[in-house]
């Protein structure tokens, strides 16, 4: 049986912290692990900017919601999850990703939380290191042949464990870094490559 | 994070082959594991009637299509899936459970599957011994608190390996022997309980 693992951001919606820069027209918020490469230190750093602006959680699931998918998320993921079981691993908080999940549907997600006092984020939990490697590591466990598609370096564990891997819409950089995936760059061909690798087309 | 893991037949959906035999007039196909043991003997057996027969796989999936599900499932599904992640854990085939999934709204669903030729079920694969046990105990080693619920034996090793569990609209023999496990008759009290057990009122 066949299990397809997606990253979030970047594959199914846009990049979410950009977004909230944007609208809230913060631009310290567009700083990321290339520009602090201590992931703790720059999401406190992201909390301690949020704190001084006051913008609260329901603030920013504002902003969230009114990200569009990206076009033809929604029927790429819906076709998909009529043909094969489909897990959604993101390095994202669940309390961030509620509105997008609503607008895909509830596909299942495994992601991390918040720490959320009165709406004001105090902290956050990782649910676990390396959790996408993990998760498809579990998948497989479970006997289930694993598919698994992202576009960024915190998805390279991920398509290195799975039994089959694809980048998607990546930048130049990682597709250098990593020529040994394929890589495509619309929907279509991102299904293409998973009927064909994984045999799924019987079960369409 | 939370993530809670439900039985289908009985818990979401009627028992597929009970409806199988109700519509085919075929009773032989509602012998169960209580009338034969081995399970495999069991569905070798049932192959064997819907072959002598001449049901097609097509023709089982046109009888599932017209099941209804348990009144209150889907909303009782959607409002739990906008709470936790949810996977559907089933000993039915992936062939089978395909309309009921669309009816649901494709949730994650592990289940087995089926060896098909040109429509004709002429065996069936089971992903994993103990399956429903192996993807809790996979969720808890992805650091899910996990809470599950079933009807019936196949589910006690499940209800056991998960942090918390409940059984719901089990048979009296069932309750009688596992007194461990709560036990209720109604998508609102098995709600109130994974609430209560999970607290996860503040993702609602």
């Amino acid at each position: 049986m066949i299990a397809v693992t997606l990253d979030l951001e970047g594959v199914l919606s846009p990049e979410i912290w950009i977004c909230v820069a944007e609208k809230t027209k913060i631009d310290e918020l567009r700083l990321t692990t290339r520009d602090i490469s201590d992931y703790d230190e720059l999401m406190q750093h992201r909390l301690k900017i949020l704190d001084s602006h006051g913008i609260r959680l329901s603030d920013i699931q504002d902003v969230i919601e009114s990200m569009d998918l990206l076009p033809g998320a929604k029927e790429f993921l819906d076709k998909l999850r009529s043909m094969s079981q489909v897990i959604i691993l993101s390095d994202t908080f669940a309390e961030f990703a509620k509105p997008i999940m609503k607008k895909l549907g509830y596909p299942t997600l495994f992601c991390h939380s918040l720490e959320v006092k009165d709406d004001r984020i105090v902290g956050y939990n990782l649910r676990q290191k390396d959790q996408k490697r993990c998760a498809v590591e579990a998948l497989k466990s479970l006997n289930f042949n694993v598919f698994a598609a992202g576009d960024s370096y915190n998805d390279i564990e991920m398509l290195k464990a799975a039994n089959s891997a694809c980048l998607f819409c990546a930048p130049d950089s990682v597709k250098k870094k990593f020529p040994q995936f394929a890589s495509v760059e619309t929907y279509d061909d991102l299904m293409a490559v998973i009927v064909e690798t994984q045999c799924i087309a019987s079960l369409q």
